[in-house]
Protein backbone atom coordinates (compact mmCIF):
# COMPACT_ATOMS: atom_id res chain seq x y z
CA UNK A 1 0.00 0.00 0.00
CA UNK A 2 1.63 3.58 -0.93
CA UNK A 3 2.06 5.75 1.86
CA UNK A 4 -0.55 8.62 2.49
CA UNK A 5 0.46 12.12 0.85
CA UNK A 6 -0.45 13.04 4.51
CA UNK A 7 -0.80 12.08 8.24
CA UNK A 8 -2.58 14.01 10.78
CA UNK A 9 -1.16 14.14 14.70
CA UNK A 10 -3.43 14.81 17.06
CA UNK A 11 -1.30 16.20 20.04
CA UNK A 12 -2.31 14.44 23.78
CA UNK A 13 0.73 15.55 25.53
CA UNK A 14 -1.28 18.43 27.58
CA UNK A 15 -3.26 15.39 28.70
CA UNK A 16 -1.46 12.43 28.48
CA UNK A 17 2.05 14.22 29.43
CA UNK A 18 0.87 17.13 32.13
CA UNK A 19 -1.46 14.39 34.18
CA UNK A 20 1.96 12.44 34.56
CA UNK A 21 4.25 15.12 36.09
CA UNK A 22 4.38 14.91 39.41
CA UNK A 23 5.65 18.90 39.72
CA UNK A 24 2.42 21.83 39.59
CA UNK A 25 2.64 22.85 36.11
CA UNK A 26 1.20 26.32 36.73
CA UNK A 27 -2.16 27.05 34.50
CA UNK A 28 -1.26 29.94 32.97
CA UNK A 29 2.20 27.28 31.73
CA UNK A 30 -0.33 25.04 30.23
CA UNK A 31 -2.16 27.66 28.37
CA UNK A 32 0.40 29.44 26.80
CA UNK A 33 1.69 25.87 25.30
CA UNK A 34 -1.75 24.39 23.95
CA UNK A 35 -1.78 28.01 22.06
CA UNK A 36 1.76 27.92 20.78
CA UNK A 37 0.70 24.04 19.46
CA UNK A 38 -2.32 25.27 18.25
CA UNK A 39 0.04 28.34 15.97
CA UNK A 40 2.51 25.31 15.43
CA UNK A 41 0.17 23.76 13.38
CA UNK A 42 -1.30 20.92 15.54
CA UNK A 43 -5.13 20.58 14.25
CA UNK A 44 -6.47 18.20 17.18
CA UNK A 45 -5.17 18.57 20.76
CA UNK A 46 -6.56 16.71 23.69
CA UNK A 47 -6.05 19.61 26.05
CA UNK A 48 -6.77 18.41 29.56
CA UNK A 49 -9.04 15.70 31.46
CA UNK A 50 -12.14 15.57 33.50
CA UNK A 51 -11.39 14.00 36.32
CA UNK A 52 -11.63 14.33 39.84
CA UNK A 53 -9.02 16.73 41.76
CA UNK A 54 -8.81 14.17 44.29
CA UNK A 55 -7.62 11.60 41.69
CA UNK A 56 -5.86 13.83 39.55
CA UNK A 57 -4.82 16.64 41.03
CA UNK A 58 -2.53 17.75 38.06
CA UNK A 59 -6.00 17.87 36.26
CA UNK A 60 -7.62 20.18 38.34
CA UNK A 61 -7.45 23.23 36.30
CA UNK A 62 -9.60 21.55 33.30
CA UNK A 63 -12.03 24.45 33.11
CA UNK A 64 -9.99 27.54 33.36
CA UNK A 65 -7.66 25.90 30.70
CA UNK A 66 -10.22 25.69 28.19
CA UNK A 67 -11.13 29.24 28.62
CA UNK A 68 -7.92 30.44 27.98
CA UNK A 69 -7.26 28.89 24.26
CA UNK A 70 -7.63 30.87 21.18
CA UNK A 71 -8.83 28.22 18.99
CA UNK A 72 -9.51 28.95 15.65
CA UNK A 73 -11.87 27.26 13.27
CA UNK A 74 -10.26 24.36 11.67
CA UNK A 75 -8.83 23.12 14.82
CA UNK A 76 -10.37 20.76 17.12
CA UNK A 77 -9.82 20.54 20.78
CA UNK A 78 -10.89 17.58 23.46
CA UNK A 79 -10.63 16.46 26.80
CA UNK A 80 -10.68 12.95 28.48
CA UNK A 81 -13.93 12.29 30.29
CA UNK A 82 -14.18 9.15 32.70
CA UNK A 83 -17.61 9.11 34.31
CA UNK A 84 -21.10 11.78 33.76
CA UNK A 85 -20.12 14.43 35.90
CA UNK A 86 -16.99 14.99 33.61
CA UNK A 87 -19.07 14.47 30.29
CA UNK A 88 -21.16 17.23 32.12
CA UNK A 89 -18.57 19.53 33.18
CA UNK A 90 -17.18 19.51 29.33
CA UNK A 91 -20.23 20.52 27.96
CA UNK A 92 -20.51 23.18 30.30
CA UNK A 93 -17.23 24.55 28.89
CA UNK A 94 -18.47 24.82 25.73
CA UNK A 95 -15.72 21.66 24.44
CA UNK A 96 -17.04 20.42 21.49
CA UNK A 97 -15.90 17.14 21.76
CA UNK A 98 -14.65 14.24 24.41
CA UNK A 99 -13.07 11.38 24.67
CA UNK A 100 -13.98 8.62 26.51
CA UNK A 101 -11.73 5.50 26.44
CA UNK A 102 -12.37 1.69 28.27
CA UNK A 103 -9.92 -0.75 28.71
CA UNK A 104 -9.62 -4.29 26.99
CA UNK A 105 -8.96 -6.30 30.06
CA UNK A 106 -10.70 -7.03 32.91
CA UNK A 107 -7.76 -6.30 35.22
CA UNK A 108 -6.62 -3.54 33.92
CA UNK A 109 -10.39 -2.31 33.94
CA UNK A 110 -10.68 -3.22 37.79
CA UNK A 111 -7.80 -1.83 38.93
CA UNK A 112 -8.63 1.68 36.94
CA UNK A 113 -12.14 1.81 37.19
CA UNK A 114 -13.19 -0.58 40.28
CA UNK A 115 -15.09 -2.27 38.11
CA UNK A 116 -15.91 -5.36 35.90
CA UNK A 117 -14.87 -4.67 32.06
CA UNK A 118 -18.95 -5.57 31.60
CA UNK A 119 -19.57 -2.73 33.85
CA UNK A 120 -17.27 0.09 32.99
CA UNK A 121 -17.99 -0.91 29.71
CA UNK A 122 -21.83 -0.07 30.04
CA UNK A 123 -21.01 2.84 31.42
CA UNK A 124 -19.01 3.67 28.93
CA UNK A 125 -21.41 3.28 26.22
CA UNK A 126 -24.00 5.01 28.38
CA UNK A 127 -21.43 8.35 28.59
CA UNK A 128 -20.89 8.36 25.03
CA UNK A 129 -25.01 8.00 24.31
CA UNK A 130 -25.78 10.82 26.64
CA UNK A 131 -22.51 13.23 25.38
CA UNK A 132 -24.02 12.96 22.00
CA UNK A 133 -27.01 13.54 22.98
CA UNK A 134 -25.92 16.87 24.74
CA UNK A 135 -24.67 17.47 21.23
CA UNK A 136 -20.99 16.76 21.60
CA UNK A 137 -18.92 14.88 19.13
CA UNK A 138 -16.85 11.80 20.94
CA UNK A 139 -13.96 9.92 20.17
CA UNK A 140 -13.83 6.90 21.91
CA UNK A 141 -10.93 4.67 22.71
CA UNK A 142 -10.03 1.16 23.21
CA UNK A 143 -7.25 1.24 25.83
CA UNK A 144 -4.84 -2.24 26.15
CA UNK A 145 -5.91 -3.03 22.71
CA UNK A 146 -2.10 -4.48 22.00
CA UNK A 147 -2.05 -6.28 25.26
CA UNK A 148 -2.42 -5.42 29.00
CA UNK A 149 0.93 -6.09 31.77
CA UNK A 150 -1.54 -8.05 33.99
CA UNK A 151 -3.00 -10.40 31.21
CA UNK A 152 -0.41 -9.97 28.16
CA UNK A 153 -2.20 -10.26 24.53
CA UNK A 154 -5.70 -9.15 24.81
CA UNK A 155 -8.34 -11.32 22.36
CA UNK A 156 -9.44 -9.35 18.92
CA UNK A 157 -12.83 -10.53 19.58
CA UNK A 158 -13.34 -8.00 22.20
CA UNK A 159 -11.48 -5.21 20.23
CA UNK A 160 -14.21 -5.42 17.73
CA UNK A 161 -16.88 -6.16 19.83
CA UNK A 162 -16.08 -2.56 21.77
CA UNK A 163 -15.59 -0.52 18.47
CA UNK A 164 -18.53 -1.51 17.01
CA UNK A 165 -20.30 -0.83 19.75
CA UNK A 166 -18.80 2.23 20.07
CA UNK A 167 -19.94 3.19 16.14
CA UNK A 168 -23.33 1.85 16.89
CA UNK A 169 -23.15 4.58 20.04
CA UNK A 170 -22.57 6.79 17.58
CA UNK A 171 -18.98 7.55 17.69
CA UNK A 172 -17.15 10.27 15.72
CA UNK A 173 -13.48 8.28 15.88
CA UNK A 174 -12.03 5.41 17.01
CA UNK A 175 -8.97 5.20 18.99
CA UNK A 176 -7.00 2.34 19.60
CA UNK A 177 -4.44 2.84 22.30
CA UNK A 178 -0.85 0.85 23.11
CA UNK A 179 -1.14 1.97 27.36
CA UNK A 180 1.55 -0.19 28.30
CA UNK A 181 3.50 -0.26 25.66
CA UNK A 182 3.37 -3.49 24.65
CA UNK A 183 2.52 -3.42 20.28
CA UNK A 184 5.24 -4.85 17.95
CA UNK A 185 5.22 -4.67 14.45
CA UNK A 186 3.16 -7.82 13.81
CA UNK A 187 0.58 -6.98 15.52
CA UNK A 188 0.24 -3.80 13.44
CA UNK A 189 -0.40 -6.10 10.19
CA UNK A 190 -2.97 -7.61 11.92
CA UNK A 191 -5.16 -5.12 14.17
CA UNK A 192 -5.54 -2.16 12.69
CA UNK A 193 -6.51 -3.93 9.53
CA UNK A 194 -9.56 -5.90 11.34
CA UNK A 195 -11.14 -2.14 12.85
CA UNK A 196 -10.25 -0.05 9.98
CA UNK A 197 -12.29 -2.74 8.11
CA UNK A 198 -15.13 -2.03 10.21
CA UNK A 199 -14.63 2.18 11.04
CA UNK A 200 -15.66 2.70 7.47
CA UNK A 201 -15.38 6.53 7.13
CA UNK A 202 -15.40 7.02 10.41
CA UNK A 203 -11.75 8.74 11.17
CA UNK A 204 -9.56 5.72 12.95
CA UNK A 205 -6.67 6.58 15.33
CA UNK A 206 -3.53 4.77 17.46
CA UNK A 207 -2.33 5.97 19.57
CA UNK A 208 1.41 4.24 20.78
CA UNK A 209 4.24 4.92 23.44
CA UNK A 210 7.43 4.06 23.39
CA UNK A 211 8.12 1.88 26.09
CA UNK A 212 9.92 -1.06 25.33
CA UNK A 213 11.67 1.39 22.33
CA UNK A 214 8.73 0.25 19.46
CA UNK A 215 6.88 3.26 19.12
CA UNK A 216 8.26 4.42 15.89
CA UNK A 217 8.76 0.85 14.83
CA UNK A 218 5.26 0.33 15.45
CA UNK A 219 4.26 3.67 13.76
CA UNK A 220 6.17 2.71 10.38
CA UNK A 221 4.51 -0.91 10.50
CA UNK A 222 1.01 0.85 10.82
CA UNK A 223 1.29 2.83 8.34
CA UNK A 224 2.02 0.13 5.95
CA UNK A 225 -1.80 -0.82 6.52
CA UNK A 226 -3.45 2.00 6.18
CA UNK A 227 -3.12 3.82 9.54
CA UNK A 228 -2.93 7.59 8.68
CA UNK A 229 -4.00 8.80 12.14
CA UNK A 230 -1.59 9.07 15.60
CA UNK A 231 -1.98 10.52 18.96
CA UNK A 232 1.67 12.19 19.71
CA UNK A 233 2.89 13.84 22.78
CA UNK A 234 5.61 17.19 22.64
CA UNK A 235 8.86 15.82 23.26
CA UNK A 236 7.60 12.14 23.89
CA UNK A 237 6.41 13.36 27.37
CA UNK A 238 4.46 10.91 29.22
CA UNK A 239 5.02 7.38 30.87
CA UNK A 240 3.94 4.12 32.00
CA UNK A 241 2.16 3.58 35.12
CA UNK A 242 4.16 0.23 35.73
CA UNK A 243 7.74 1.23 34.66
CA UNK A 244 9.23 4.57 36.70
CA UNK A 245 10.73 6.57 34.46
CA UNK A 246 9.20 4.59 31.46
CA UNK A 247 9.17 6.50 27.78
CA UNK A 248 6.04 7.90 27.13
CA UNK A 249 3.85 8.80 24.01
CA UNK A 250 5.87 8.55 20.64
CA UNK A 251 6.97 12.13 20.01
CA UNK A 252 5.28 14.73 18.12
CA UNK A 253 8.27 16.30 17.02
CA UNK A 254 10.09 13.09 16.16
CA UNK A 255 7.43 11.10 14.54
CA UNK A 256 6.59 15.01 12.55
CA UNK A 257 10.63 14.23 11.36
CA UNK A 258 10.21 10.15 10.41
CA UNK A 259 6.98 11.54 8.06
CA UNK A 260 8.97 14.34 6.91
CA UNK A 261 11.84 12.07 5.79
CA UNK A 262 9.09 10.29 3.93
CA UNK A 263 7.51 13.24 2.30
CA UNK A 264 4.02 13.03 3.82
CA UNK A 265 3.23 15.95 5.28
CA UNK A 266 1.85 16.80 8.79
CA UNK A 267 1.62 20.23 8.60
CA UNK A 268 3.53 21.10 11.58
CA UNK A 269 6.14 23.44 12.42
CA UNK A 270 8.50 20.98 14.56
CA UNK A 271 11.14 23.80 15.46
CA UNK A 272 8.08 25.70 17.12
CA UNK A 273 6.80 21.91 18.74
CA UNK A 274 10.31 21.69 20.16
CA UNK A 275 10.52 24.84 21.45
CA UNK A 276 7.00 24.32 23.74
CA UNK A 277 9.19 20.87 25.05
CA UNK A 278 11.96 22.60 25.67
CA UNK A 279 10.59 25.36 27.66
CA UNK A 280 8.67 22.48 29.75
CA UNK A 281 12.06 20.11 30.31
CA UNK A 282 13.52 23.75 31.33
CA UNK A 283 10.49 24.55 33.58
CA UNK A 284 10.64 20.58 34.80
CA UNK A 285 14.28 20.05 34.91
CA UNK A 286 14.30 16.98 33.64
CA UNK A 287 14.76 15.38 29.92
CA UNK A 288 11.81 13.64 28.10
CA UNK A 289 12.06 10.56 25.70
CA UNK A 290 11.81 12.11 22.12
CA UNK A 291 14.97 13.44 20.34
CA UNK A 292 14.60 15.73 17.94
CA UNK A 293 13.17 18.54 20.50
CA UNK A 294 16.91 18.99 21.71
CA UNK A 295 18.92 18.79 18.30
CA UNK A 296 17.06 21.65 16.56
CA UNK B 1 12.50 -10.04 0.61
CA UNK B 2 11.49 -12.13 3.40
CA UNK B 3 13.11 -11.80 6.40
CA UNK B 4 16.18 -13.67 7.30
CA UNK B 5 15.96 -16.78 9.84
CA UNK B 6 18.79 -14.78 12.33
CA UNK B 7 20.51 -11.86 12.49
CA UNK B 8 23.99 -11.20 14.42
CA UNK B 9 24.31 -8.06 16.60
CA UNK B 10 27.80 -7.54 17.28
CA UNK B 11 28.18 -5.51 20.70
CA UNK B 12 30.43 -2.27 20.79
CA UNK B 13 28.92 -0.91 23.99
CA UNK B 14 32.48 -1.91 25.70
CA UNK B 15 34.13 0.60 23.55
CA UNK B 16 31.52 2.95 21.93
CA UNK B 17 29.02 2.93 25.15
CA UNK B 18 32.31 2.93 27.88
CA UNK B 19 34.58 6.04 25.83
CA UNK B 20 31.55 7.74 26.22
CA UNK B 21 31.17 7.77 29.84
CA UNK B 22 32.86 10.76 31.72
CA UNK B 23 33.20 8.60 34.88
CA UNK B 24 35.87 6.24 35.38
CA UNK B 25 34.80 2.59 34.97
CA UNK B 26 37.05 0.53 36.50
CA UNK B 27 38.75 -1.86 33.93
CA UNK B 28 37.57 -4.83 36.44
CA UNK B 29 33.94 -3.99 35.98
CA UNK B 30 34.92 -3.74 32.16
CA UNK B 31 36.40 -7.43 32.32
CA UNK B 32 33.30 -8.59 34.36
CA UNK B 33 30.76 -6.84 32.12
CA UNK B 34 32.20 -8.30 28.78
CA UNK B 35 32.40 -12.04 30.39
CA UNK B 36 28.81 -11.38 31.10
CA UNK B 37 28.03 -10.30 27.62
CA UNK B 38 29.95 -13.30 25.85
CA UNK B 39 28.34 -15.27 28.34
CA UNK B 40 24.86 -13.60 27.16
CA UNK B 41 25.34 -15.39 23.84
CA UNK B 42 27.02 -12.50 21.79
CA UNK B 43 29.61 -13.89 19.30
CA UNK B 44 31.28 -10.58 18.30
CA UNK B 45 32.14 -7.43 20.50
CA UNK B 46 34.36 -4.90 20.38
CA UNK B 47 36.03 -4.25 23.23
CA UNK B 48 38.19 -1.43 23.38
CA UNK B 49 40.29 1.16 21.65
CA UNK B 50 43.63 1.44 20.78
CA UNK B 51 44.03 5.21 20.90
CA UNK B 52 46.73 7.52 22.99
CA UNK B 53 45.79 7.72 26.39
CA UNK B 54 45.84 11.51 26.51
CA UNK B 55 43.56 11.51 23.66
CA UNK B 56 40.98 8.70 25.19
CA UNK B 57 41.79 7.96 29.06
CA UNK B 58 38.39 5.82 29.21
CA UNK B 59 40.26 3.22 26.78
CA UNK B 60 43.89 3.89 28.41
CA UNK B 61 43.28 -0.27 29.92
CA UNK B 62 42.51 -1.51 26.77
CA UNK B 63 45.37 -3.93 27.31
CA UNK B 64 44.39 -5.27 30.52
CA UNK B 65 41.06 -5.83 29.11
CA UNK B 66 42.31 -8.10 26.69
CA UNK B 67 44.32 -9.93 28.91
CA UNK B 68 41.40 -10.31 32.04
CA UNK B 69 38.88 -11.96 29.25
CA UNK B 70 37.53 -15.73 28.87
CA UNK B 71 36.95 -15.62 24.98
CA UNK B 72 35.36 -19.30 24.15
CA UNK B 73 36.17 -20.50 20.78
CA UNK B 74 33.01 -19.39 18.27
CA UNK B 75 33.27 -15.83 19.84
CA UNK B 76 35.38 -12.87 18.18
CA UNK B 77 36.86 -9.83 20.16
CA UNK B 78 38.61 -7.33 18.18
CA UNK B 79 39.34 -3.56 18.91
CA UNK B 80 39.13 -0.28 17.30
CA UNK B 81 43.06 1.36 16.04
CA UNK B 82 43.37 4.82 15.01
CA UNK B 83 46.98 4.49 13.79
CA UNK B 84 49.75 2.16 13.19
CA UNK B 85 51.06 1.73 16.93
CA UNK B 86 47.57 1.44 17.82
CA UNK B 87 47.64 -1.63 15.50
CA UNK B 88 50.89 -2.93 16.68
CA UNK B 89 49.52 -2.80 20.18
CA UNK B 90 46.75 -4.82 19.33
CA UNK B 91 48.68 -7.46 18.03
CA UNK B 92 50.75 -7.99 21.09
CA UNK B 93 48.01 -8.69 22.99
CA UNK B 94 47.26 -12.16 20.92
CA UNK B 95 43.67 -10.25 19.31
CA UNK B 96 43.18 -11.81 16.12
CA UNK B 97 40.68 -8.92 14.84
CA UNK B 98 40.86 -4.94 14.56
CA UNK B 99 38.61 -2.44 13.39
CA UNK B 100 39.76 0.17 11.10
CA UNK B 101 37.15 2.96 10.57
CA UNK B 102 37.54 6.62 8.35
CA UNK B 103 34.80 9.26 7.68
CA UNK B 104 33.52 9.79 4.85
CA UNK B 105 33.07 13.19 5.34
CA UNK B 106 35.96 15.75 4.68
CA UNK B 107 34.86 18.27 7.63
CA UNK B 108 34.60 15.17 9.77
CA UNK B 109 37.58 13.83 8.81
CA UNK B 110 39.96 16.93 9.65
CA UNK B 111 37.85 17.67 12.75
CA UNK B 112 38.43 13.55 13.72
CA UNK B 113 42.07 13.07 12.47
CA UNK B 114 44.00 16.84 11.60
CA UNK B 115 43.51 15.07 8.03
CA UNK B 116 42.25 15.59 4.98
CA UNK B 117 39.96 12.92 3.43
CA UNK B 118 42.81 11.83 1.02
CA UNK B 119 45.56 12.01 3.50
CA UNK B 120 43.23 9.66 6.38
CA UNK B 121 42.13 7.46 4.10
CA UNK B 122 45.27 6.70 2.31
CA UNK B 123 46.86 6.37 6.08
CA UNK B 124 43.96 3.99 7.15
CA UNK B 125 44.64 1.70 3.96
CA UNK B 126 48.21 1.30 5.12
CA UNK B 127 46.53 0.45 8.16
CA UNK B 128 44.67 -2.68 6.98
CA UNK B 129 47.44 -3.41 4.60
CA UNK B 130 49.55 -3.85 8.05
CA UNK B 131 47.12 -5.73 9.98
CA UNK B 132 46.61 -8.06 7.13
CA UNK B 133 50.19 -8.50 7.01
CA UNK B 134 50.98 -9.21 10.87
CA UNK B 135 47.79 -12.09 10.48
CA UNK B 136 44.77 -9.95 11.66
CA UNK B 137 41.55 -9.67 10.74
CA UNK B 138 40.02 -6.54 9.77
CA UNK B 139 36.46 -4.75 9.64
CA UNK B 140 36.62 -1.72 7.69
CA UNK B 141 34.32 0.84 8.51
CA UNK B 142 33.24 4.28 6.76
CA UNK B 143 32.25 6.65 9.24
CA UNK B 144 29.51 9.26 8.45
CA UNK B 145 28.14 6.73 5.71
CA UNK B 146 24.53 8.30 5.92
CA UNK B 147 25.87 11.95 6.89
CA UNK B 148 27.68 14.45 8.27
CA UNK B 149 26.62 16.85 11.23
CA UNK B 150 28.70 19.30 9.41
CA UNK B 151 28.21 18.85 5.78
CA UNK B 152 25.07 17.19 5.04
CA UNK B 153 24.53 14.11 3.05
CA UNK B 154 28.09 12.17 1.85
CA UNK B 155 28.22 11.33 -1.70
CA UNK B 156 27.04 7.82 -2.30
CA UNK B 157 30.48 7.33 -4.90
CA UNK B 158 32.94 8.20 -2.44
CA UNK B 159 31.21 5.49 0.45
CA UNK B 160 31.29 2.73 -2.68
CA UNK B 161 34.71 3.97 -3.34
CA UNK B 162 35.74 3.61 0.45
CA UNK B 163 34.36 0.15 0.37
CA UNK B 164 36.10 -1.36 -3.09
CA UNK B 165 39.34 0.06 -1.77
CA UNK B 166 38.73 -1.64 1.49
CA UNK B 167 38.21 -4.74 -0.05
CA UNK B 168 41.10 -4.92 -2.19
CA UNK B 169 43.07 -4.35 0.92
CA UNK B 170 41.93 -7.95 2.45
CA UNK B 171 39.11 -6.29 4.74
CA UNK B 172 37.45 -9.14 6.06
CA UNK B 173 33.92 -7.20 6.95
CA UNK B 174 32.77 -3.88 6.23
CA UNK B 175 30.91 -1.55 8.06
CA UNK B 176 29.29 1.66 7.77
CA UNK B 177 28.20 3.85 10.28
CA UNK B 178 25.60 6.12 10.86
CA UNK B 179 27.97 7.88 13.11
CA UNK B 180 25.40 10.82 13.63
CA UNK B 181 22.51 9.46 13.52
CA UNK B 182 21.30 11.54 10.34
CA UNK B 183 19.85 8.38 8.46
CA UNK B 184 16.37 7.65 7.94
CA UNK B 185 14.76 5.09 6.33
CA UNK B 186 14.71 5.94 2.86
CA UNK B 187 18.60 6.04 2.80
CA UNK B 188 18.07 2.17 3.95
CA UNK B 189 16.74 1.50 0.52
CA UNK B 190 19.37 3.23 -1.17
CA UNK B 191 22.84 2.96 0.33
CA UNK B 192 23.19 -0.81 1.91
CA UNK B 193 22.02 -2.31 -1.13
CA UNK B 194 24.46 -0.97 -3.25
CA UNK B 195 27.32 -1.90 -0.65
CA UNK B 196 25.91 -5.30 -0.42
CA UNK B 197 25.85 -5.37 -4.39
CA UNK B 198 29.91 -5.39 -4.12
CA UNK B 199 30.69 -6.85 -0.97
CA UNK B 200 29.73 -10.56 -2.44
CA UNK B 201 30.55 -13.28 0.71
CA UNK B 202 32.21 -10.39 3.05
CA UNK B 203 30.06 -9.86 5.77
CA UNK B 204 28.23 -6.60 5.96
CA UNK B 205 26.95 -4.79 8.90
CA UNK B 206 25.17 -1.58 10.05
CA UNK B 207 25.80 0.77 12.94
CA UNK B 208 23.53 2.51 13.69
CA UNK B 209 22.54 5.62 15.93
CA UNK B 210 19.42 6.71 17.98
CA UNK B 211 20.44 10.57 18.29
CA UNK B 212 17.03 11.66 16.38
CA UNK B 213 15.24 8.49 17.35
CA UNK B 214 14.95 6.69 13.70
CA UNK B 215 17.69 4.19 15.62
CA UNK B 216 15.01 0.77 15.04
CA UNK B 217 12.74 2.36 12.30
CA UNK B 218 16.14 2.46 10.25
CA UNK B 219 17.17 -1.10 11.21
CA UNK B 220 13.59 -2.56 10.38
CA UNK B 221 14.31 -0.79 6.98
CA UNK B 222 17.73 -1.99 6.72
CA UNK B 223 16.27 -5.57 7.36
CA UNK B 224 14.10 -4.92 4.48
CA UNK B 225 16.72 -4.61 2.12
CA UNK B 226 18.76 -8.04 3.05
CA UNK B 227 21.13 -6.38 5.94
CA UNK B 228 21.41 -8.74 8.47
CA UNK B 229 24.11 -7.64 10.90
CA UNK B 230 23.63 -4.63 12.74
CA UNK B 231 26.04 -3.29 15.78
CA UNK B 232 24.36 -2.40 19.20
CA UNK B 233 25.61 -1.58 22.52
CA UNK B 234 24.20 -2.78 26.02
CA UNK B 235 21.06 -0.25 27.28
CA UNK B 236 21.38 1.83 24.33
CA UNK B 237 24.94 3.27 25.55
CA UNK B 238 26.93 5.40 23.43
CA UNK B 239 26.01 9.65 22.45
CA UNK B 240 26.95 11.93 19.57
CA UNK B 241 29.71 14.11 20.02
CA UNK B 242 27.65 17.13 18.78
CA UNK B 243 24.98 16.66 21.27
CA UNK B 244 24.96 16.53 24.81
CA UNK B 245 22.91 14.03 26.67
CA UNK B 246 21.98 12.52 23.15
CA UNK B 247 20.86 8.97 22.64
CA UNK B 248 23.69 6.34 21.67
CA UNK B 249 23.92 3.27 19.73
CA UNK B 250 20.96 1.39 19.24
CA UNK B 251 20.30 -0.68 22.17
CA UNK B 252 20.88 -4.52 21.87
CA UNK B 253 17.81 -5.24 24.36
CA UNK B 254 15.93 -3.23 22.67
CA UNK B 255 16.97 -5.03 18.86
CA UNK B 256 17.04 -8.49 20.23
CA UNK B 257 13.94 -8.33 21.42
CA UNK B 258 12.30 -6.55 18.07
CA UNK B 259 14.11 -9.36 16.20
CA UNK B 260 12.51 -11.98 18.51
CA UNK B 261 8.93 -10.40 17.95
CA UNK B 262 9.12 -11.39 14.03
CA UNK B 263 10.51 -14.92 14.94
CA UNK B 264 13.88 -13.83 14.07
CA UNK B 265 16.78 -15.38 16.37
CA UNK B 266 19.95 -13.76 17.84
CA UNK B 267 20.84 -16.08 20.12
CA UNK B 268 21.34 -13.50 22.80
CA UNK B 269 19.54 -14.02 26.54
CA UNK B 270 18.11 -10.58 26.54
CA UNK B 271 17.63 -10.99 30.16
CA UNK B 272 21.83 -11.41 31.19
CA UNK B 273 22.27 -7.87 28.98
CA UNK B 274 19.83 -6.26 30.71
CA UNK B 275 21.22 -7.06 33.87
CA UNK B 276 25.12 -5.61 32.67
CA UNK B 277 22.59 -2.32 31.50
CA UNK B 278 21.28 -2.44 35.10
CA UNK B 279 24.37 -3.15 37.10
CA UNK B 280 26.52 -0.16 34.82
CA UNK B 281 23.12 2.31 35.25
CA UNK B 282 23.51 1.66 38.91
CA UNK B 283 27.28 2.24 39.40
CA UNK B 284 27.24 5.18 36.78
CA UNK B 285 23.90 6.95 38.29
CA UNK B 286 22.59 7.59 35.43
CA UNK B 287 19.64 6.02 32.43
CA UNK B 288 20.78 4.98 29.42
CA UNK B 289 19.00 5.55 26.17
CA UNK B 290 17.82 1.56 25.96
CA UNK B 291 13.72 1.03 27.19
CA UNK B 292 13.91 -3.05 27.72
CA UNK B 293 16.60 -3.35 30.60
CA UNK B 294 14.53 -1.55 32.77
CA UNK B 295 11.45 -3.04 32.27
CA UNK B 296 12.43 -6.88 32.54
Amino acid sequence: MPYPESVTLIEVGPRDGFQFEKQNIPTSMKIDIINRLIRAGLTQIQVTSFVHPDRVPQMADAELIIAGLDVPSGVSIDALVLNMKGVERACKTGLKRVEVSLSASDTHSRKNTGMTFDDAFAHGVEMIAHAKKIGLAVRAGVQCAFGCAYEGKVGMDRVRRMVETYLTAGADEISLADTTGMAVPMDMQRIPPQVLSITGKTPFTLHLHNTRGLGLVNTMAALDTGVSRFDTAMGGMGGCPFVPNAAGNISTEDTAYLMQTMGIQTGININAVAGCSRMLESFLGKHFDGKLHRLI
